[in-house]
C-alpha cells in the first residue's frame, strides 16, 4: 500500500500534499485528479482520499474515508543517542528504532563526539519512510542536536531515564531488570528516556552529572556494542517491556 | 587494537596467516619480520606474536604471549534466516548479531525467499571483521544456504527451537516469555534456535511443517518487522535472557 504523508490543511480542512510527498504522488506515481490514495496524518490517523488538484507547489486531497486500524501501544520511548561519525549507522538505527516503535529521537552532543553536526530534515526523511514501511503510522520526534549539558538542564530525569555507558569499574544495572522492578511497582509502562554515547563513551564526568541528575546508569548486555547497535537494543528491550505488559 | 586472524598453522604449531590476512598484514600495514602482532584463533584465543618470515603465500608467526582475556559466556544461539534480496540487509543483521554474541548463522532458502543464492565467503569476512570489532573473539559458524525442507530433515527440535512467524490467526508465544519459562525450568541457558522467515513471510505449510515438528511458533513483539530487524531482536532478546541468568 502506497502512503502519502500531509502536513498541513487547507482552509477547508482538506489535506495538502507538499515537497517530496507531492512529488512523488503526481511526478512518479502520475496520479492524476479523481485518483484515490491512502494519507497518513504521522500521529497515527491513516485516511482513504480522493486526488482534487494539484500544482507545482501542493495537491489537495478530499478525504473520502477514515480507516480503522489496530494501533499497538505507543512505546514511548526516548533514544538520546550521540551520532557516530558514519552517517549509514545512524540513519539505520532510526529506521530499524521506528521499525519496533520509538517515539522520539535527539541526536546528542558529547565531549567525545566524532560528529558535531547532523542533517534534521535528512533524518525526517528516513524516519518518514521507516513509519510507512513498518506501518507505524506515528512518526516520532525528531529534534535538533543538542548539547549533553543542555539536554540535562531542559530534560528532568524520571524514574525511567537513563544512561548506558561502557566503564565497568563503576555500578550498572542492567535495563530488562530496572524496568522489571519499575513495573511491578506501578504496573503501567512509563515514558522511558535514554542516553547512549559516541564512539569513545561518554566521559567520566558525563555519567557523574547524568548520575547525580537521576539518571540511572544502565548495562546492555555482557559484550561491548557499537554505539547503534545499543541504541536498537535499549528499544528492542523497551519494547519487549512493552509487549509483555500488554499480554499480562 | 589491529588483530590477526588466522586458520592454519605450520608443522611445528606457528600461526599461519593467509590471503586478507596476509595482505593486510604485510601489505597495506607493511609489517616486517621481528614487529609484533595481536592474533586471533576464531575460537577464543588472542596472542601476542612476532613476524618470523613471509613471502606472497603465507606469513608465519610466533606466538609470544597468550593473553588472558574475560571471555562473555557463549550465547550458543542459531539463527536460521531467508536473507533478504537486499544483501545489506542480511549482512547488517550478521554483523550486529556476532557484536551480540551469535554462535551460528544458516542462510534458508523458503518457498517465499527472493533471493536463492548468498556467497558465504562475503559473509564469513563481515563476520570476521565483526568478531575483531567487537572483541567477540569466537568466530559464529556460517554454513551455506539450506533449503527450508532439508533444514527440517537435518535440525531435530529441541526445547528451544523456534519459528517466528506473523500470521496473528496462528497460536504464538512471545519468545522472552518460552525462554524465562524454560529457565525456570531447567536453570541453565539452553542452544536457541530462531529460523526468520522471508519478506513475504514463511508459507502456512512451512509453518504447519516445522511446529509439527517440535519447533515452537513465536512473536518477537506487536509491530511488523522487517527479516534483518527480527533476526537482531530475536538475537537481543536470547543476550539479554543469558545476561539475565548470568547475573542472578
Amino acid at each position: 500500500m502506497q502512503l502519502f504523508y500531509f502536513k498541513s490543511r487547507s482552509q477547508n480542512g482538506n489535506p495538502i500534499l507538499e515537497e517530496d510527498e507531492l512529488g512523488h504522488c503526481v511526478r512518479t506515481l502520475r496520479k492524476q485528479v479523481g485518483d484515490n490514495l491512502h494519507l497518513i496524518d504521522g500521529v497515527g490517523g491513516l485516511y482513504l482520499g480522493e486526488l482534487l488538484s494539484f500544482d507545482k507547489r501542493q495537491a489537495e486531497v478530499r478525504i473520502l474515508e477514515n480507516l480503522p486500524r489496530q494501533v499497538p501501544p505507543p512505546l514511548n520511548l526516548h533514544l538520546v543517542v550521540a551520532p557516530t561519525k558514519n552517517m549509514d549507522r545512524v540513519e539505520w538505527l532510526l529506521e530499524k528504532a521506528i521499525e519496533i516503535g520509538l517515539t522520539r529521537f535527539t541526536p546528542l552532543l558529547t565531549t567525545h563526539s566524532e560528529r558535531k553536526n547532523i542533517r534534521v530534515d535528512r533524518l525526517e526523511k528516513i524516519a518518514l519512510a521507516a513509519a510507512k514501511q513498518s506501518l507505524n503510522l506515528q512518526l516520532p520526534q525528531i529534534d535538533e542536536m543538542i548539547d549533553f549539558k543542555t539536554f540535562m538542564q531542559q530534560n528532568v530525569a524520571n524514574e525511567s531515564s537513563f544512561i548506558a555507558h561502557c566503564y565497568a569499574d563503576e555500578p550498572r544495572q542492567f535495563l530488562p531488570l530496572v524496568l522489571e522492578t519499575l513495573d511491578t511497582a506501578t504496573n503501567t509502562p512509563q515514558k522511558v528516556t535514554i542516553l547512549i554515547g559516541p564512539e569513545g563513551d561518554f566521559t567520566p564526568k558525563e555519567v557523574a552529572e547524568a548520575t547525580k541528575l537521576a539518571y540511572q546508569a544502565i548495562i546492555l548486555g555482557n559484550t561491548r556494542l557499537r554505539t547503534e547497535t545499543a541504541g536498537l537494543i535499549a528499544a528492542a528491550m523497551v519494547a519487549a517491556r512493552n509487549y509483555s505488559l500488554s499480554t499480562k
